[in-house]
């Protein structure tokens, strides 16, 4: 099973990603985790799209069509989904939307303030839920108070990391699920 | 009273454009709109930002924090922001905020479905709202099945241009009330 | 397959009763509406519940959890979900929880503005969603302007009939795909 | 200046009542707390609103008119708006609209769990915003974990009361700035 791992922040301690490298020792037996890059990505622009969908939008769609499950994680900016995260769901989303359509995804996502996230993560679901996606509803796995939570570049609090072990573990089943049975 | 005017679609024939354009004649006596762009904006990246703000981020966040009003015309793309109109809030919002402190803003979209944008608004609310921006609350103006609303490049609809003379109308009352009285 | 419909308004000549009893005669082969009513339902509180459930209450709860499906059909009151309804969603959520849990649900809204419910459709996903009620994502019914399309209280505008059927043929594949199997 | 407190859980021991309470001891000099019930209004049904609107929803509508402001407390059921309260502002918007047109808000939550209401608070400031009640930003006041926090029926935990005192020291300069100048 093969779980494409998106960042939605760029920076480059961003500890999202962190979280998220952590998340490629935390899987169930059977799952590996391959995290992509959103960088290097065009500001979405519908003219640029037809004219002829960018390389780095091109691979960014076929990593996805192509992937078992979809892990994000991802800061909140302003009440709301970062700008490189929304537009690399744009660029995925457009005709054919052989990325988002029947994709189990599962999301959790790091802030500095207490709440971890509340709000994104309601705006990802509506979001990736309406494009068809299929996004885990539970557990919740909201990280708050990063700074009380990772030391050195390392998630090192032992109760998030056990979280985030059983985010990942009930993912696997709910990959099952939805899958399309053909 | 001078309004910057902000469309998030990069799209060359976006009728947000189109429809922001029209705003210009639309507007009361002593109102005027200058339209600026958000195509040039990098993607948000705080690193990026501590290491020296860029040029076209510094110039938008100088243009709103001198304007009497924003008036921002979007489309909805997957059910919310654009990635270019999130990413050009969140350059002007980050601290020192002096971009959408207090200021008053207002709101419309186009879209070629027949809502006209209804969950994009909602988005933008909470957005700026938390922001400390003040929205207008109405009139709420929702530009759906915009093919039948536009000829050859120009807003056309009688009742349309109707709708956004009435929230220009509202606009001016809103912004002299929310002006910080010092 | 058994289908139990909920109507978000109490009004006697509600128009999403009407809408939801011309679903009894749009339903594809094999499938039947049975609609309950919510009207009779206490205001939720908790200290009510721990000293028993009162009896509309215990009848909705085992009506929900028997139901191979739930429709609900609603208004908008204020942007988003009436009281009545949300207060029956509350009622049957409650701990144990074999309502919500796994059911798979369609939705859709009547409203005599133009937009036809598209702010109270998200709220009732994410908070179905989250009980872990299964919505379906599409298609989407919005049912705006309705004094247009009802005649006599019946929901005569073949259009509007159209995207019913649809929304219930799409509703029996989502049904058979979302139950659990064991 | 009178502020009227709502409290959206009926529950006799409800932690948010406890709360509303303590905010008639946190008060700025100037500013009184009188609190209301809203346990004794039906469920809202237009068809009863047009027939006479029940003794209890026209007090509610005359007490929200008369006030200076509006102070909500409240838990989050199923990640939005309790129906009780849902209910109260249904009847208090229906035209004439005196009750919400231009009232200031400031809004708080207690939750057993961590995130102290962040759901429940966004969808209160869309439906409240657009009735053009004026909800005050910032600051937000989230008092998840309740358990911590209250002692014998009393909010204990200073960080929070400090808190509590700070929303309402600057809901009264905000009440000021609101204010209809005739």
């Amino acid at each position: 099973m093969e779980i494409l791992g998106i960042c939605g922040s760029l920076r480059k301690g961003s500890l999202n990603m962190v979280a998220l490298r952590a998340c490629e020792e935390l899987v169930p037996q059977g799952m590996k985790i391959r995290i992509t890059s959103i960088a290097d990505l065009p500001l979405f622009n519908q003219d640029v799209f037809d004219a002829g969908i960018p390389e780095p939008c091109k691979r960014l769609r076929g990593e996805i069509a192509q992937a078992d499950g979809v892990l994000i994680a991802s800061p909140e900016y302003n009440f709301s989904v970062t700008a490189p995260l929304k537009n690399a769901i744009d660029w995925a989303s457009r005709p054919p939307n052989q990325s988002w359509q029947d994709k189990p995804v599962a999301l959790f996502s790091v802030t500095p303030g207490p709440l971890g996230g509340a709000r994104v993560q309601y705006d990802l679901r509506r979001i990736l839920g309406q494009l068809w996606a299929h996004v885990l509803p539970r557990p919740e796995v909201f990280i708050g108070s990063s700074a009380t939570k990772f030391t050195d570049g390392k998630l090192t609090d032992e109760t998030t990391r056990k979280f985030l072990a059983d985010l990942l573990a009930g993912f696997k089943p709910w990959i099952e699920r939805m899958r399309v049975r053909k």
